[in-house]
């Protein structure tokens, strides 16, 4: 039978189970990636994993979050990671060295491997014809161990592009279309396959940007293929013999299809505060702003910040308003500089900064209260840009550049037509300047036994799992609404970020973007327990176990909600928090905060597949609702989750035996 | 009889007094400069002054200490800064446009003006000829009011400059040696004016450095002439129509007499925590490092960051050290992308941050605690880099950069001979990239009386004056030893700084660093008072008159110390606290922590001279002090400090009537 591209990947991958959407698969892994802010995390799971080495053929520690180092936390965190990522046998890409998404497009994807990692912008790799997953610290902590990867298979969504794009329109407008339609719920449990003549005019790091931002699709991942375009990047990268073609047969198939018309786009902007929320920029235009800020994994590539510094090149942008250009890598930097760009935007008023994430995990840029703030960024969730009320766009590089020099929004075919401004042509390098210098290579196995990793004051350990309860009768602290994010469960920004690696400092942040009390009514259950219940798309966003960790640690036992983002459902599961779902999405209506709750015979229920009953000891009354739990998951969910579950199955027939190139394909 | 260049500066401004050291004087303020961190308090101050618009020639608002934005506060500021200067006639510098003090330098500093700056780094403007203080900012806040300076005469103090700089030693090491020689209480009511042949080897930027950091001597301010140097910076910034010629009659005397051979120097090194704790950089070589700086106003030159790149340029720093680099400004970052640098720089392995003064002023950079790091910046005070146990080392890039390639601190003619290196020969540009679009001009007055100031929520108001009492008895909550810094009594850094245009927030940072309880036992004297005792250069370093106001609202009535550093002594006195000082220092000795002391007829007191009595009531002791009040200052202290003072002689004789151009003479 004719495979689309996804097939192929996961087939050449398949440890166990059937590719039938909904059924229970498992994938061995090639590479993992994982950043500071999630990272810290996954290195205390391999201690308590005792792992000796790594057993993937690549795994990344990055440093791209926490870059601001406003006391010592963070340099101490990067310390943690270094020694931690030498003890384990893994890369580390230090402080500078650039965003980790584009950063591993680079240096290490090869078409035609699987990647996991503890981001949820993970599936950027995809561009390359990788399968890239964004899951919990924990499981990619697993597959560095050499463990498979289990998931429910999604669907397959093929989106067929058409044409080509028009000028001042660019691949950003292309997910930006996507999530008009479809909003930030449209990819759940589906894995997105773009294929099509309209792929001929983008290049690598355009399906970057469009892998990129269908994390906020709700999507499992997304998928290009491997063709001349991913050739020519690799070439470019210096790494030509790591290609290999991997296109769907003729004839392949796709279990939902979708047409864009490339040449049918205009600009788009996401308006405040979610990025499902798209219009044409057009309709929005002439609206004042204080600020914008280019860069991101979701704008990543050398013609994002050369298309605007094309743009600004001669000009000024306006005087009330801050641009902010994070570049993303040393490497995009260096061609940027190069190249002639970094000089236009700095005459043009920009403020460069570092290279990472920065503003976009709210490290930092906060605008004034009021001020609008229009960012290439992938996300607008309330409050990620560190200030309480914000008000955060997200558009192209074309809409950003033509609005900072306007002071407004502005579509930018109006600005080009007011200026008598063409289209410009980027002449950009074709060989980019590869330089690894900031890549610390592994050690040898027997040198890296010998490091004993560096733990800061601010290190925590993680809390001890606890066996489910077999009844649980407890108080709802917090019930919340639809599209809760991992960003109001347990923030990122400049206060939070540096407690990453300290778990019962972290807690204190947990949901205070919607209740400050929370944390310390919380902590008041940590013996006894509490609920939460939400609406749709409960914990979307990023991929932080945080959410599910600071929180258990806090006494949460339970979540309910009518529906969950994969993510954060698979590490509640991880971290022994049970997430269960209405069966009558109605009965979201009858609770109330504050009810008392009381659930029975868990360990039976979580072990079968029927209704479980909730009463409402407080309404005296009664609802049903049902957990998604595979008998896989069901075990370690009784353990008190994965940890004490794999110390218990340790030798058993989970583990892979894959031995690993102690010199990792990367550049010549 | 001939006089020397400080004589010439201030005999061509006095208002009033006699040139004679100690005397009161009185000289008219060309010149101002104020930056965020301060500003905000200045222009609240020139509300409270009821300005209509400035009456120097030139007054500029600086956005360079609080870039970080890590919420809405820092933005917040910077809109209010935006307006205000607009509102009262300044030019305001956007965050982005660089350090003050360089920029200044680059675009207003003429020489034979005078300046005062609230900011303890304003002498650096006597690399042009002018005579430039650092002040309180109400001081300046009066001065942009038209109204003159009162600072008692102090010494000249003459360092005549002999030979060259040897290879591999640069200005910070001419400045270092000062510190060397006469530690961080050195300079105290001096002005140094440096002269002789050495000086024709050194730019007006590396003067620039050594006046910067004439500040960490305790010094009024540091004089250079106006020479040929002087003439070629003010071509290269395309002034050259304002040099004038500024240089000592011959046979000028000076009150202090000392002289450096310049060519006996070699590399030195101030160890933490003290910019005065200086040796050679080879008594110390070896230790291992983990981070190095280079930036700030202490080493802000084209040059200081050309010379490390030339050292980088084709090496790799070392994978254990962070390798910061802060451009000093947009136009400083523009030559050094031009000449190639900054591509040297980020391919060896730099972070390049944004323009501003960053980890300098403790807003980010923080090392993690127990790494060295190494700095070209002008403080190494404990904690002021953001990490409490912080080991700070202060020296020149040529240092920094040495040891950021070998990971140990590396006397940079080591580093030379090891590696066959020859000291570089830069190649710097005749003609500076000048660009004055992110200075927003002034607006016309009619126009400007139409803005009003944009204030954030976290914009406060400044503390009730209250007029000084006739007996105090109060407890001394805290005794602190000698050389105690504006740092220690108000931190700077990433937690603190975006409070400082909010005083009951900022206040329960004070003295912190020291006692932890001190904010909360002081709040409780809030209407009752409490007493500071203190050792030696009480209240050195940075001009911060939030370590007056801030202390001021928690109940702070009087500080007893030994001596104190000038720039608090009258922070204090303006706002209403009575600084006093040991007659006999063997005293401090006999008080402690919680003592009650009592203090009386204090209006009488002040307007005399005598000494004055303190009763130790719970010793059962007493001692003598004096306060070293002028008669003028003596008035406004009894009324509760400057300003209640000056708003009631608003149409006093002490108001000047100057016009001030609207086009000031920057560049063309």
């Amino acid at each position: 039978m004719p495979a689309n591209v996804t097939q192929k990947l996961i087939e050449s991958h398949l440890v166990s189970g059937e590719m039938t959407p909904g059924e229970e698969i498992a994938i061995h892994i090639d590479q993992t990636l994982t950043q500071d802010a999630t990272g810290t995390l996954v290195m205390q799971e391999l201690e308590a994993l005792d792992l000796d080495t790594a057993r993937t053929e690549v795994s990344v520690q990055y440093v791209d979050h926490n870059l601001l180092q406003t006391d010592e936390k963070n340099a101490e965190d990067h310390e943690y990671l270094r020694t931690a990522a030498q003890r384990f046998g893994l890369w580390f890409s230090k402080p500078g060295n650039g965003v980790s998404h584009p950063t591993h497009m680079q240096r290490f994807g090869i078409p035609g491997k699987t990647m996991v990692g503890s981001d949820s912008h993970t599936p950027a790799a995809g561009s390359l014809g990788m399968l890239a997953i964004g899951v919990g610290g924990l499981e990619v902590a697993v597959a560095i161990t050499g463990r498979p990867l289990h998931f429910r298979m999604p669907e397959v969504w093929g989106v067929r592009l058409d044409g080509a794009l028009p000028e001042w329109c660019s691949a950003k407008d292309v997910i930006l279309e996507m999530l008009r339609r479809h909003d930030v719920k449209g990819g759940v449990n589906r894995i997105i396959e773009y294929y099509g003549p309209g792929l001929a005019s983008l290049t690598a790091m355009d399906r970057h940007v469009i892998a990129n931002m269908g994390a906020e699709l709700g999507a499992t991942t997304t998928v290009f293929p491997s063709d001349d375009a991913v050739r020519e990047f690799l070439r470019a990268e210096d790494r030509a013999d790591e290609w290999v073609e991997l296109v769907a047969d003729e004839g392949a198939e796709y279990d939902i299809d979708e047409a864009i018309g490339l040449s049918d786009l205009e600009p788009l902007i996401a308006k405040p505060s979610s990025p499902g929320n798209v219009v044409p920029v057009r309709e929005v235009a002439g609206e004042k702003i204080g600020q914008v800020v280019i860069g991101s994994s979701a704008n990543p590539g050398l013609r994002d910040f050369a298309i605007a510094a094309a743009m600004v090149e001669g000009r000024q942008t306006s005087p009330e308003v801050s641009f902010d250009v994070n570049p993303t890598s040393r490497q995009i930097l260096t061609d940027l500089t190069l190249m002639g760009a970094t000089t236009a935007l700095v005459v043009g008023g920009a403020r460069i900064h570092q290279a990472g994430c920065m503003g976009c995990i709210g490290m930092g840029q906060a605008p004034a209260t009021g001020h609008n703030s229009l960012r290439t960024m992938p996300r607008n969730f309330p409050g990620r840009s560190g200030t309480k009320e914000d008000k955060v766009w997200l558009c192209s590089p074309e809409t950003a550049a033509a609005s900072a020099l306007t002071g407004v929004i502005t579509d930018p075919r109006e600005w080009a037509r007011a200026e008598g401004v063409k289209y410009p042509t980027l002449d950009l390098p074709k060989k980019h300047s590869v330089n690894t210098a900031m890549l610390v290579p592994p050690l040898e196995v027997e040198e890296a036994q010998r490091i004993t990793p560096v733990k800061g004051p601010n290190i925590s350990r993680l809390p001890d799992p606890e066996p489910l309860l077999d009844e649980l009768e407890a108080p709802v602290l917090l019930k919340v609404g639809d599209n809760i994010s991992t960003d109001e469960i347990s923030p990122a920004g400049a206060r939070a970020l540096p407690y990453r690696s300290n778990i019962p400092k972290l807690a204190n942040f947990s949901f205070t973007q919607i209740d400050e009390t929370y944390p310390q009514r919380a902590l008041d259950t940590q013996d006894t327990g509490h609920i939460v219940v939400g609406g749709e798309n409960y914990g979307q966003g990023s991929s932080r176990e945080h959410a599910a960790i600071a929180l258990r640690h806090l006494g949460l036992r339970v979540v309910i909600a009518k529906s969950f983002a994969r993510i954060h459902w698979q590490n509640l599961a991880n971290f022994g928090v049970l997430a269960l779902e209405f069966i009558d999405s109605a009965d979201y209506d009858g609770i109330d905060q504050d009810d008392t709750l009381k659930l029975s015979n868990l360990h039976e229920a979580v072990n079968g597949t029927d209704p479980i009953t909730v009463e409402n000891v407080t309404k005296n009354s009664s609802f049903q609702v049902r957990h998604r739990l595979s008998p896989r998951q069901a075990k370690y969910i009784l353990a008190g989750g994965l940890i004490p579950q794999l110390s218990r199955d340790k030798d058993g027939d989970d583990a892979q035996a894959a031995t690993r190139p102690r010199t990792p394909s990367t550049d010549s």
